[in-house]
């Protein structure tokens, strides 16, 4: 018999420590919202306190049944807090590192949601001082057009990866009740160091990003743009699908990990010149090989 | 009380013109399956004869009632036949064209499915001669990554696009003719000259095409490649669907529309040159520019 893998995870968890007695969220939408909802349904979780800078859509959070309670002092909710959740945009979590550093109890673990990790470690490495061992770092990598907290399900992290991307000093038993913690949530944890994990996801995710948000903004730039969109059909549509993200928080994203995206765009640009050279000189051939090889990974993946 | 789209078409067709005693199709695959099956839903064909280069594919059409013969002799089939469709590849046409021309019957009428038009229209002048004003060119957008018979279906049409790019030759009762059939498929017919359509799917298909390919192609030849495919997730499968498409098919069309799409690579190169460049200098403000410019205009499209 196969058990659900939500299941699984949560045995796996309860097994190894004591579920959860205390959560607090910080940014009760789609990540951390989530987060909250597949504790609850994993059972994995006794209390769970929300803080943000929307007071409305705190009381949302707390009218869905994410959070408990809406937070109001840091010192009194952060001090006998198990798990400390950053699920807010990464620009805000310098200071917020630094608002909650001075409360933390020593054995409150904080993990967080960004989607880079080079810059979040260097601002828990300057903003939490000596408390970073108990920071673990992560990236849930689900999502999606769709946030707030009206769009949070507890089932959104089943089957999806989350890294962790653990600090020189952060003990084994932190890094496996982060991984536990998200494991009780239905999530594949795996492991990569901050800098290979940017550098992964600038080539998966950054630069395709990037690509599809130039596409649409060179069409839109066009007096005939309602014209050319008038014939684009089900290829362009799933092309430029995440052209249609937050600007914000892809401007943020793009910044946070320049170097790697600049690296992977100028890797891209090269390709690009090839394919430019083959059919400016009608290279059958070429422009056959460069497709096929894409053709037959792109399968491969689909199939994984 | 509003009847369906493939019912409106298809008074509209009968109204104005009897429907098709006997259509021809050269490709039985799925855009010439998906003719013939959407003809005869609208029972808007007498009978259907198929011709191929496969006469596996040829008999797989029949038996799924796709055809009702198989053509033996072009002489024969040809001098009587209503409508003549050409869906094979753009590749085979020119020399289809010329040896179709000498049996084509004073009212018999042909048309095409391929996704480039000013070399099929150029094709049509070099081997049909006299007889061109017979040819209506026609690009039905549809299709996707599934082919052959099996994959056509009746409804494949239905609200889909499809673009007539006429000849001067053509009369006005020829374009109307092709333009009723299409449409008692439940197709929108829409009209370009061949130069525009060619330029219009240059940049909202051919480009995007082009640009997946080289992503995945781009990723295809690093030593990490499994590495990072293992994390990519469903921006990147969106991103790159269209890099599962047919290597021969596209390296037809991007050659056969090479002006137009080296046009568009370069626009599109110059693009990336502008991001790279506010990426390197941390320009939060263009960046941003750039996202929300292509998010509202990628938003706007999709509620059509």
């Amino acid at each position: 018999m196969r058990l659900p893998v939500q299941l699984v995870a949560h045995c796996n968890f309860a097994m190894r420590q004591k579920p959860i007695a205390k959560v607090v969220i910080f940014g009760t939408g789609l990540i951390g919202g989530s987060f909250a909802l597949a504790l609850r349904r994993a059972n994995a979780v006794g209390e769970v306190v929300g803080f943000g800078r929307s007071s409305a859509t705190l009381e949302q959070a707390r009218q869905l049944g994410i959070i408990d309670r809406i937070g109001d002092d840091l010192a009194t909710e952060l001090g006998n807090a198990d798990l400390v959740l950053l699920a807010t945009p990464v620009g805000q979590m310098p200071e917020l590192m630094a608002r909650i550093k001075p409360h933390l109890g020593v054995h409150t673990r904080v993990t967080d949601g960004g989607s880079t990790k080079g810059d979040v470690v260097a601002a828990a490495y300057a903003n939490l001082g000596d408390k970073v061992a108990q920071f673990i770092p992560a990236h849930p990598i689900a999502g999606g057009e769709l946030s707030g907290a009206a769009a949070a399900k507890a089932d959104l992290y089943i089957g999806k990866k989350v890294v962790l991307t653990p600090v020189l000093e952060n003990s084994i038993e932190s890094v496996d009740y982060i991984r536990s913690a998200w494991q009780s949530c239905g999530a594949v944890v795996s492991e990569l160091s901050a800098q290979q994990h940017d550098e992964v996801f600038a080539a998966v995710s950054h630069l395709p990003h990037l690509l599809s948000f130039a596409l649409v903004h060179d069409l839109a730039q066009r007096d005939n743009r309602d014209q050319l969109l008038s014939f684009a059909a089900s290829g362009f549509r799933d092309f430029t699908r995440i052209a249609a993200s937050s600007p914000e928080m892809w401007r943020d994203i793009c910044l946070a990990n320049r170097d790697a995206l600049l690296d992977e765009l100028g890797s891209y640009m090269q390709e690009l010149a090839t394919i430019q050279t083959a059919l400016s000189d009608c290279d059958a051939d070429k422009l056959q090989e460069i497709f096929s090889l894409a053709r037959k990974v792109r399968g491969n993946w689909t199939q994984q």
